[in-house]
C-alpha cells in the first residue's frame, strides 16, 4: 500500500491510496498505472493524473459530444493526444462518423491503456479508427481542409504540449478543418490553473470567429473543475442545436438538458475571459 | 511550513501547504485555522475543511441565493450551523430580509471566524442578525410556523450533525416554516459521499412535496463537487422565478443565466435520486 500525491500546484495536492503501482518509462515521459480503491485504475503521466476508470466518463463525454452534436453531420474526426482511447470511444457513438484519426505522440500510452484500461481503450482497434504515432503539430501540416471535428485531448501546456495551446497551432487546426468544421479543446482548470485557462481561450479567440467556453466536474483533475472550449469559423457554437441526437447516444454525464444549458457557467469564470 | 491533509475518504486526501497553523479545542470539536498560499485562510473542523477565503463564495452563494430568490418575499431567515457567517452575509444581500437567526451549536466557531475570517464573518453583528448558541434540533421545537427560509449549513452527517440529515429533523424544519416556506440544505458530495447524498435527498423527499437538487463547484470540498437540495410544500422550487432579483445582488458565482439553469446537473447524479 502506498500513497501517491499529485502536486496540482506548488501548494496543493491530490493524495490517492494505491494497492499497486506500475511504472513504465517511455521515450517521452514517465507513465504510472495505479490500482486504487477509490478511482479504480489511474493513469499518471509525468506525475499528473490523466484519467481514472471511475471518473473518465465525465471528461470524455464533455470533451467530445458537444462538438459532434453541434456539427451538422460529422464524418471525419481527428483527436490529438488522447492515447488512452476515451475520446475515440465517445466519438464513435455518433452514427454519422466514418473515420476517426488519433494522433498520439507516445505509442507507449496506447499500449498501456490497452493493457490496463480496457473499458477506456475498447474502440482503439475499431475499423473506423486509424492511429498515427506522430507529433500533432507536424501531422496537421499534411492534412489541410479535411476534418469536420478536431478534438484537442492534450496534456497540460508544460513541456511538449505547450505548443498546442498557442495561436500558431490553432491556426493550423483551423486550416485542417473543412467547411462547418469545429474544434474543441480541453482548456485546463479555471481555478487552480487560471493562467493556462485564460491564455488558451485568449489564443483561440484570436483565430476563430465563434468561441464558446463551458465547464464540468472531473473530481481527479485540479479543483475538480474543468474547462472546454468550442471554436469554429462557420458554425455558431453557442447555438444549442440538434439536441435530439443525444437520444441515440449512451451517456452517463451529459443529457439533453445539460447540453442545452452548456454555457451556464459560474460568473467569475465568464469574467476571466471577457 | 507544514502539509495538512484532509482524508476525504479512507482512500483519498486533499493536501494543502500551510505557512501557519492554529489549533483551538472547543467543547465540541477541534478547530484548526491554516494560513495557506493557495486558498488564503482555511477553517478546519475535526479534520474536515469547512471553508476557505478563496472558494467560500462558491458554496455560500449557491447555498443561499436560490432559496431566497424562489421565495415570494423572504423576511425571516434561519441558518442552522454556518457559524463562520458566510451564509448570513449572503442572506442579508436580499432587501426584503428583516431578520436572520443563526443557530450555531459551537460559539467558538463564531469567535474564530470573527478573529481570522473577517471577510466571511463581516455581517454577524449586523442589527438584523440574532445569534443563538443552541442545538439546532432543540431550537426548532420552540419556533413553529415562523420562518420563510431555513438554511441547513451543517457539517458532515457524522457525529453531532448526523441527526440533521434525518426525516424526523426535516419534519421539524417543515413545521418551523410558515406559508410559502422553503428549506435548502447542503447535501454533501454526490461523488465521494454518494451514500450521504442519496440518503439526505431520500429523507427530504419523504417530508416535502416539492424537492429540487442542484450541484456546484467547491474546489476544497470532496471531489470539488457539491450538492444542494431545495424543498417546500407550497412553492414549486423547480420553477425558476424572480430571476431579475439577482440584478440587485452582488455575486461572483451565480448569475441570472446560471440561476435559470440551476437544475442542469449531470445525468448520473439525477439517476442516483430518482
Amino acid at each position: 500500500m502506498v500513497w501517491f500525491t499529485e502536486y496540482q500546484t506548488e501548494n496543493v495536492g491530490l493524495t490517492i491510496k494505491a494497492k499497486e503501482v506500475k511504472t513504465i518509462n517511455s521515450k517521452y515521459q514517465e507513465i504510472i498505472v495505479l490500482d486504487t480503491e477509490e478511482f479504480g485504475k489511474v493513469l499518471v503521466l509525468d506525475g499528473a493524473v490523466q484519467t481514472t476508470e471511475k471518473d473518465e466518463f465525465m471528461y470524455h463525454e464533455m470533451l467530445v459530444h458537444p462538438a459532434l452534436i453541434k456539427h451538422p453531420q460529422p464524418q471525419r474526426v481527428l483527436i490529438i493526444g488522447g492515447g488512452d482511447g476515451g475520446s475515440v470511444r465517445e466519438a464513435l457513438k455518433h452514427k454519422s462518423v466514418e473515420e476517426v484519426h488519433l494522433c498520439e505522440i507516445d505509442e507507449e500510452v496506447i499500449f498501456v491503456s490497452e493493457k490496463y484500461f480496457p473499458s477506456i481503450s475498447s474502440k482503439l482497434r475499431d475499423e473506423k479508427v486509424k492511429i498515427f504515432i506522430e507529433d500533432g503539430n507536424q501531422f496537421l501540416e499534411e492534412r489541410k481542409n479535411y476534418y469536420d471535428v478536431i478534438i484537442m485531448d492534450s496534456s497540460d501546456p508544460i513541456g511538449p504540449a505547450e505548443v498546442l495551446f498557442q495561436e500558431s497551432f490553432y491556426k493550423k487546426v483551423k486550416s485542417s478543418l473543412r467547411k462547418n468544421g469545429i474544434m474543441v479543446a480541453q482548456t485546463e482548470s479555471p481555478f487552480l490553473q487560471e493562467k493556462y485557462f485564460k491564455n488558451a481561450v485568449k489564443e483561440i479567440k484570436k483565430v476563430f470567429k465563434y468561441v464558446g467556453v463551458y465547464t464540468g466536474f472531473v473530481p481527479t483533475y485540479p479543483a475538480g473543475m474543468w474547462s472546454y472550449t468550442l471554436a469554429s469559423d462557420d458554425v455558431n457554437v453557442l447555438d444549442n442545436v440538434n439536441k435530439d441526437r443525444l437520444d441515440n447516444i449512451e451517456t452517463k454525464y451529459i443529457d439533453e438538458y445539460l447540453y442545452t444549458n452548456l454555457f451556464a457557467i459560474p460568473k467569475f469564470i465568464k469574467n476571466m475571459i471577457e
